[in-house]
């Protein structure tokens, strides 16, 4: 097929556009109402960032949207149009083409109404790869961003943590052959709380609505944990100056891997000492003058292996 | 090296931020104060669209900023920002990722001064890519559409047509080993027209300020000439529904390469009939009722092959 014969498959499968000016022309055209626009780009690659043995193309497609709808989220902003770059073996089937389209659409749905996919690039490639960019609106706010945490704030979070970690470890426990590939997963053989984590890994569900309400409630500072709620607190630490005291009492029984499992895309956000903490979000720790490191938890400096390091981790196998 | 190691000397490459918030947090914030921001997206793979034995870093850095920075250009639009997401194997040498940030500044300072790299994403992957996105402002002025070409309006070129087609040629026909994988380039060895075609493949210039030039002098429909000149002509016909008649007198002695060599990033766009073409634009042709075939040359349907299909067209070999 031709690549004019894919894409009008694809769009056919998409939501309608919202924008000035659609997917079609050289560019998109995108009214953005108080003059500021919110960008950001995510790729996941075929290998270190999904299998295809494991991940469908709606799972796929959701989960490229998703991943980026949160980093609009972690702003305080609200998602308006995603732009997709799709590189793909020539022996792709259209089917699974057609479901990534469909996974696209429903995260956008889902997570973020009123945001739709306004253009993109399809090209060949030996490793299949997806960069996604993300536009956003603050609608007249301020952007939250990561060095605003001040000693005494509260340190809170919206979403889930450790399920996606959990799915993962569950994916390479369970469901590779004898060789260690990745193979089909019997969805069947799950308990109701690792299908759960296994949805979290695959087609994750990030609190996108609440970026918005964390910046209405004054979030002091806020990002997306996607790397493991250690190394990323270390990112607000770092970027405020400041130490992230978190306390395990407040993680739920799998304080490991609330910890440091990557892949959570939850909102890690901080709000003045005395703050009514908005909908959706409870406290896991306090901002403390900066000390002997930039995360403590329960008291004592974390000096372990923060979280997930996209470039140094993959183990160089696909599947 | 960490991402966070890489990310810092790509940085310190980069020439500064001009946005409201640069890279480093979850998302950028640029402004766009007339309310509506211009986006799009083109991604360039190790195989289809460039070999490592004749691109250097520098040259891929340049190549992935110019050809988004054309189609920013191709809405009457000026280039503000760019995302960059680099996917690379693991043992790629940090001198190229250097280069290649270096590349990128230099496109943005020669093409579209004011236009700087405001966020992006670092991973690995099997398969070097590159996907750009490009964002740009109108400053007030409407968005030209490939679909407004007229009746008896001028069709118009700005940039060059032809060269980079050719140096193409000269890179399969004369740096390939005996076995047919790509080698090093003997620039020595070149006269200087075939080093210019080599510049235009490699390193390509398009006449990025022009945009916005075409668009205040009202050209009717535009487009970024990527793919073949006859093949992107029949889109501006296909979406304004007429027919495009082009006059191979008007494009020099090479006229073959001129109709369908591909990669020229000119700007092909219609002003209404008896204008005053602006600056840099000659006329190539005339806008027709929609005839027997989308593109006419010389006052006869093209029935060859229009360009490259970048899906359809790859012969699956790297390099």
């Amino acid at each position: 097929m031709s690549e004019g014969q894919i894409l009008s498959r694809i769009l056919a499968t998409l939501s309608p556009s919202q924008a000035i000016v659609g997917p079609g022309d050289d560019a998109a055209v995108l009214a953005m109402p108080d003059g500021r626009v919110v960008a950001t780009t995510d790729t996941l690659v075929h290998g270190p960032d999904f299998r295809l043995a494991w991940s469908s193309g709606f799972d796929l497609g959701w989960k490229s949207a998703a991943v980026n709808l949160s980093d609009i989220a972690a702003m305080g902003a609200t998602p308006t149009a995603l732009l997709v770059a799709l590189a793909m073996p020539e022996q792709t089937a259209m089917s699974f083409v057609e479901q990534f389209a469909a996974g696209l659409r429903a995260a956008c749905e889902s997570l973020a109404p009123g945001c739709a996919v306004e253009g993109g690039d399809l090209t060949v490639s030996d490793t299949l790869t997806v960069a996604v960019t993300a536009l956003g609106t603050l609608d007249g706010q301020s952007p939250v961003l990561r060095s605003g945490a001040g000693v005494g704030d509260v340190v809170a979070i919206a979403g889930t943590l450790g399920a996606a970690g959990r799915g993962l470890a569950l994916l390479f426990d369970r469901f590779r052959d004898a060789e260690g590939f990745p193979c089909a997963i019997d969805f069947a053989s799950l308990s109701e709380t690792e299908a759960a984590d296994m949805s979290a890994q695959l087609r994750p569900e990030p609190p996108v609505r609440l970026g918005r309400v964390a910046a209405a409630a004054r979030a002091t500072a806020m990002m997306d944990v996607s790397d493991g709620l250690v190394l990323d607190a270390s990112r607000i630490a770092d970027a405020s100056g400041v130490s992230v005291s978190i306390q395990t009492s407040a993680l739920g029984v799998d304080a490991p891997n609330a910890l440091t499992g990557g892949e959570d895309h939850a909102l890690l956000a901080t709000f003045a000492h005395g703050s009514v903490l908005p909908e959706g979000f409870h406290a896991i720790g306090v901002i403390e003058a900066r000390g002997s490191a930039p995360v403590m938890v329960d008291g004592r400096a974390f000096t372990g292996r923060g979280g997930w390091d996209p470039y140094g981790d993959w183990d160089a196998t696909r599947g």
